[in-house]
């Protein structure tokens, strides 16, 4: 018990690699591991990068992974986007430049399928944050594809949420009004040699100012900044480097980034109880006759759902379930 | 007791969504409703339609409506795409051309912002289908945003998934690989007059032939058809339609359509156990004093949220979680 953990706390990248791997396959054994690891966590700035296909997110994250490389910080990468060239949902292209990284042992990537979690995919990609925080990463990049619920939810997981846009796709708006808007600490427009960059930064400006950033005038509040990039061509890359900065920055020094690691472990725990509450019933309701007669039933359609469950609960925990 | 059920069976559009409120609300009398209402669902045609933003969805889905009204099919639509024009992503334009629709009794429109779910939008999007199919709706459509795991989930409450593309994205491709490919039972490519679309129709083709669909020679086995159409221009959408009815027909006549409502009975009773389960927990927990005990420490980073885990779940059930 715990080899894989010594390993991880020594930046170990295989033992990091089989860790992720009981991870994905929900393997009990790696909980004792993340038992032993979970202290050592809490030092690393976790950024979510999220952006429609298309976007330009993986170039983009490529150009940070090199700038953050030349300034000697280490950089992991957890990709949950099933368009992201990490989780093998590109064309070749994009594969061969990502493979500029596979040589350096300060770049540890690992690719999360978005789709067969049990838990959600939030739960997952936590505990590969914790894996990463523990061997020891200075920056940790989690790529999602935004669009619906998974970037809402892994925005809980990271301390600076990029947003990126590109001109010319119309849907771009369309997207920022449906809530995006609201998680973005910094918006990046990529491809900014684009025509419809510049109308797209004026929307953005618009957007803003009319929304609740402007209202308080509190001085410490975030005031999301708009970076333009051509990522291939590394434009506007240290620009953003410097925005990301700052918002660690602000985020060590309103509590933000201490306040994170609360939150995250808080819903690491409640996450945990419900998985162990969840395996034990129904293991237990596996081999039980009432449950298979009510099964049968449910399946005849002579019973609902709902009235099952209360059954199944009652029988269970000898206790009434209170409306 | 019951009220909201009475009317919703006889397809009452207030009581429906009055019910859809309770349920959005996590409202426990909801459950009460959706009880009686169970025994009187596993009727509607349940239709996913997914696909990047951009793809015009919406216009499709007007398209549909349309035609189905003009089969005096009563139709369902369950919007949970974020950039939807049902769930107030979309611009002006959509909106009023959606507007078709509103005097209409026979269509019934619920939109689901994707955000806030603590159950996952599966459950919530479940819980709908229920409630139209008790109106006794004919037709069902679920539209989805076609990205990540969010369709993925919802493919399993639908009997037929539309995928919807479009040419000249460029990214419609790496979508498809992306996992899209295995959903479709069909697949529209709409804005079929952009010079791009055949190009696309040639690349699902040949994606389609690699795939394992042709490596069954099985003669019940669907084989996903490609329809071409221009929805705004309401071009191909009576092919569409016929391939819809020819889905149902296979499905109906495989044992799917009957099967997918087991599925779906057997989904709604582990989540609704899983639900109960948690909030008896949760409720007890709040004025535990040992929970408030190991909290602190784990707010402390004394203890991991793993060891807290099951020195919690002892403390309550009593006996040892067995690893």
């Amino acid at each position: 018990m715990g080899n894989l953990s010594n390993g991880i706390l020594k930046a170990d990248i295989k033992s990091a690699a089989k860790l992720m791997r009981k991870i994905e396959e929900e393997d009990i054994k790696a909980i004792e591991e993340l038992k032993l690891l979970y202290s050592h966590t809490g030092h690393s700035h976790v950024i979510g990068i999220t952006g429609l296909p298309g976007s330009g997110k993986s170039s983009l994250i490529d150009a940070l992974i090199e700038n953050f490389r030349n300034n000697n910080k280490t950089v992991g990468v957890i990709a949950v986007d099933p368009t992201s060239p990490f989780t093998g949902g590109s064309i070749l292209g994009d594969r061969i430049r990502m493979q500029n990284h596979s040589n350096d042992e300060g770049v540890f990537i690992k690719s999360l399928p978005t789709k067969g979690w049990r838990g959600g995919i939030s739960k997952v990609t936590s505990r590969m944050i914790t894996v990463m925080d523990a061997m020891g990463k200075d920056i940790i990049l989690v790529e999602t594809a935004g669009v619906g619920q998974t970037e809402v939810e892994i925005k809980k997981l990271v301390h600076t949420t990029i947003v990126v846009l590109v001109g010319g796709l119309g849907d771009s708006i369309q997207a920022i009004k449906a809530g995006i808007l609201e998680i973005a600490d910094i918006f990046v427009i990529n491809k900014a040699d684009k025509i419809d960059a510049e109308e797209l930064e004026t929307d953005i400006y618009n957007l803003l100012s009319m929304s609740s950033y402007t209202e308080n005038n509190n001085s410490r509040k975030w005031l999301p900044q708009i970076c333009l990039t051509e990522s291939v061509n590394r434009k506007g890359i240290d620009k953003l480097i410097r925005e990301i900065s700052m918002h660690e920055n602000y985020s060590k020094s309103t509590g933000g980034f201490a306040q994170y690691f609360k939150y995250k472990s808080n819903n690491d725990l409640k996450e945990i109880i419900v998985d162990y509450l969840t395996n034990l019933i129904f293991k237990e309701l596996e081999n039980d006759e009432l449950y298979k007669k009510l099964l049968d039933d449910l399946m005849d359609n002579k019973n609902d759902p709902y009235s099952i469950a209360e059954e199944i609960l009652n029988h269970f925990l000898k206790f009434k379930i209170k409306n």
